[in-house]
């Protein structure tokens, strides 16, 4: 069976073929791991995460910041991440991590301040009110969304659990997925609910955190990924790059592991 | 059985008690559904909101501003909402309707954007991702934190009553309250699931929107909030007041519906 992608997942797939690489790279500014010569201003933070993007952008299928950590810089932050996002290369997609969700009225704002304010190519969203807080992100047809279904967090099996409710939400977002722009969060810690969100959504792209810092199985999930085409199963990687080096040499040390990540990956996603 | 309240819930338990109101008041300002003489920038935004805190501020327990109304303006909405917060009256609390929910080590990016940033005096988070994604904000043992249970919008039903979800969050969250300063976001729509969460998690206090443009029925839910001090039963109505009228007239409708609406609710309130 033959799809015609999305724009955004058409964007994403050039990306990764281009490079050969579907790591996908976090931006988590956090002032008390980066190096102590940039200070921990909104100055400081700006520039450690556009030296950052500069030096691993080569090997990066996607970069992904997370709001959390330009909000916490106040009421600047929003101009910050908007000054950042300069530095990422008009080819590769910007994921922002934002686990937004609230009534379909108000989802429309967040969706708007996402897409139209901060041009994300595509966003996480919090599918836990239901359909009508993630249809207007959807709605967006060129743009992407992943919706949160199994993370990699010790509280996921508090309620994501629950009578396998993330296998639900595999399911309903397979039914929603009119512009074919769905995609899910589905955390690199448990390797059984990888396979059983992709059983339940075989159609549906997967946007995997966990591996890293978190301590996510990566030959697991490439043993996993090896049946894909590397658009649908993004491999996100955050603090294992960011923070490679807290000294001076952090940008280098970083584009250092983004490598040695892609091609870790390549060779297990090479080894059929 | 006898509570010490925490700093946050007596704080709202003072204004409550000054004012003979369990009115919070939401703070969503539309361009789209404000009088046009204001305009649709940043500065009609402000104006609108601050004259309309200072309108309502009379019969307002609690003032509720929405996060997604200022982040579609830009990366300036930050900036204009914390404007707008220092026209609500020191002894009001500010109720941040951010819906945030993450893993552990970002959410403590949230709460500290949302608590030491914007200074709410309460916030609400999104349980879907679990313990860990709620207790950072728990931690600011003087702050106040709703958690998502069961929402207004036609989406509740897709996952916050699977089997019954949104009782499991209830119980969770009475378990977890161990700073006492933990309450419920539970919708006014349907009015079997507020006995259920009260049956559930009878010290819980609750935040009850979608009375008003939702459709939600005030006599069943102050039927209901009879039964417990008025902190412990937050009404919140945002459209009905805000957009009482879209002409200029616009604050002084709003306190006049504001007004109404407090009278109404005692009025039932005293129905006993």
């Amino acid at each position: 069976m033959m799809f015609n992608l999305s724009p955004y997942f058409r964007k994403l797939e050039t990306r990764c073929q281009k490079i050969e690489s579907n790591l996908c790279i976090g931006i988590d500014p956090d002032p008390d791991k980066m190096p102590p010569k940039l200070g921990t201003g909104a100055e400081g933070i700006y520039s450690f995460c556009a030296e950052i993007i500069e030096a691993t952008a080569d090997s990066a299928a996607a970069f992904k910041p997370n709001l959390a950590f330009f909000e916490s810089i106040g009421t600047e932050g929003w101009h910050v991440l908007a000054q950042v996002l300069e530095h990422v290369p008009a080819d590769v997609p910007i994921i922002i991590d934002a686990k937004r969700g609230d009534i379909g009225s108000t989802a429309r704002h967040y969706a708007k301040s996402l897409f139209e304010k901060l041009n994300a190519d595509a966003v996480t969203v919090n599918p836990f009110m239901g359909h009508d807080s993630i249809k207007p992100f959807s709605d967006y047809a060129d743009k992407g969304v992943y919706a949160l279904c199994m993370t990699s967090n010790p509280g996921a099996k508090d309620f994501e659990m629950w009578f396998d409710l993330y296998i639900q939400i595999a399911k309903c977002i397979s039914e929603w997925n009119t512009n074919g722009n769905l995609g899910l969060v589905v955390g690199a810690t448990k390797p059984v609910h990888l396979a059983n969100v992709r059983n339940e959504a075989p159609h549906i792209p997967m946007l995997v955190p966990g591996v890293g810092a978190q301590g996510g199985d990566l030959e697991m999930i490439l043993a996993e990924a090896r049946h894909h085409p590397r658009h649908k199963m993004l491999i996100n990687i955050s603090r294992s790059i960011m923070y490679a080096s807290q000294k001076n040499d952090f940008a280098r040390a970083a584009r250092k592991s983004a490598n040695a990540y892609r091609d870790r990956m390549n060779q297990l996603m090479n080894a059929r």
